[in-house]
């Protein structure tokens, strides 16, 4: 029972005379999502920020911008071209999208070939591959309009291959409850004073978005053995804020390899003796956003 | 400039009343060749077996049995279907169908679910998944018509990704020569005795055969900064004849992940001390056929 985890990621940022992305409205963000064949499965919000749980994953929207993440199959890009449509190219400040490591890209309706020329034909951004093909690697696709990435403009992703132990089992196993799920992600101690929605799918499958102010934090389970993927996401400072929480998913999920992303940003986190780094590459997205991916993996014994 | 240099490989064994494969001519050959749109190169023969160099690989042909090797988007199981239609299925003893892991699988013609149900149509085989899809792997489909491999039914593959040093600046460098890659390969010392073929490709690649009594060997470079992959394939008894060809190969090349496959044997590999084991799979293929399937790779320092 095969499913595709691994997401493709949009955020676009808007200028100023865009007015405010919250102030679109519920209908707007339905049709942007059903554009890509999703659809809202429930919302909560901060005072700064809107956050819904999708049918795949997960969208955000601020005043400013939005993020939208989807997983399975979904071609992402036909919501950035029903948002193009509405906002004309100088009402955009930045525009990035991101295709993480898939198990089986082959399954997917586009190539990432595809989609850079579909966004190139909207917006001349530029392409950048983070790791080798035959290992795990992202694409990423940028473009800015002159802007200038400010301090609190980061973003950390760990994505989590292979996960195993005690929450691994849970997550895998038959009657679990949302409860359940949060106390074995440890969840309200981790986020604390974070407003959380989630979502339990059928037969597995859980997701879970939180936000306090501007700041939100996403995680995604397809706990599927062979294919188990679990990903997180945030905007929170981790260095200054939470400087072990990326060693404490990693304890609590165990996965045998994990991605670490880190857009503008360089939280820490402790490998543990029996991870090795086996992939890293730095980038500056169009000379002005730094981005760093490393992969790590958990070497057998010989 | 990207080539996907990892391979398709199929081994159909026939049963005494088949007659002798190597009497069915060039003709034939030529024929089976073309039906997955590649062609012969070049040829030659030992007192028991014949190989060719193929524009996309190579073909191996003894009286019992044939083993073809095709890279780029060659859609191999074509050719199986050519020589199952002048072959019936109680002439046939086994076959065996490998698809390496693949740089860039969504370039393919087919993919290897695709495959498995051609394959399947013809004869109830069965297929194997060795390592992970996020991970290097190998797909393999075999069938055998109640035959048990023998000793000497074993072979060896080792497949090297992304490659560096002084042999490697070579392989892509302007102005290269047949004897220049012979030397930087080490061939003639490594594989003394063999009659010896080979073939160098524009602007890059280069394929070689060698062929010995009933034994053979075949590397097939794919040099391309990005994307580099060598395949060294044989049924030499290596742990009996050449217990450290596999080291030396590694030592010349020097990749920065391998895959070892062996099918019934236990060649000796002195992985060295900056080489990790990251994926080990066994799987009998039927119940009567083992092989072993590891990964490794080098770590970078953190």
């Amino acid at each position: 029972m095969f499913f595709e985890g691994s997401e493709k990621k949009v955020q676009i940022r808007v200028t100023p005379q865009a007015g405010s992305l919250r102030e679109l409205g519920i209908e707007f963000w339905r049709a942007l999502v059903a554009q890509s064949q999703a659809s809202i499965l429930s919302q909560v919000q901060s005072a700064e920020l809107d956050a819904f749980i999708l049918s795949e994953s997960s969208l955000f929207v601020w005043d400013d911008r939005f993020v939208m993440i989807t997983c399975g199959n979904i071609s992402l890009v036909d919501s950035i071209g029903f948002f193009l449509q509405r906002f004309d190219r100088e009402l955009l400040a930045e525009v990035s999208f991101q295709r993480k490591n898939e198990y089986q890209s082959h399954l997917q309706k586009t190539t990432f070939e595809q989609d850079q020329q579909q966004l190139s034909q909207w917006l001349p951004g530029r392409a950048h591959q983070l790791g080798h093909l035959d290992g795990h690697h992202n694409f990423i696709w940028y473009w800015h309009a002159g802007h200038q990435p400010k301090a609190l403009d980061i973003n950390t992703e760990l994505l989590m291959y292979h996960i195993s132990g005690e929450a691994a089992d849970y997550l895998r196993s038959q009657g679990q409850s949302i409860a359940g799920v949060r106390r074995a992600l440890a969840l309200e101690d981790l986020f604390a004073g974070f407003i959380i929605d989630d979502f339990l799918f059928e037969p597995y499958g859980y997701s879970v978005n939180g936000v306090k102010g501007c700041q939100y934090f996403t995680i995604h389970i397809t706990p599927q053995e062979d294919s188990s993927y679990v990903s997180f996401e945030t905007n929170i400072d981790l260095a200054l804020n939470h400087p072990t929480l990326l060693d404490q998913l990693c304890q609590i999920l165990n996965p045998s390899s994990f991605d670490l992303i880190t857009f503008n940003c360089s939280p820490s986190l402790t490998a543990s003796d029996d991870t090795v780094l086996v992939a890293h590459q730095s980038a500056s997205l169009q000379a002005v956003y730094p981005v760093d991916f490393k992969h790590f993996m958990c070497p057998l014994g010989t």
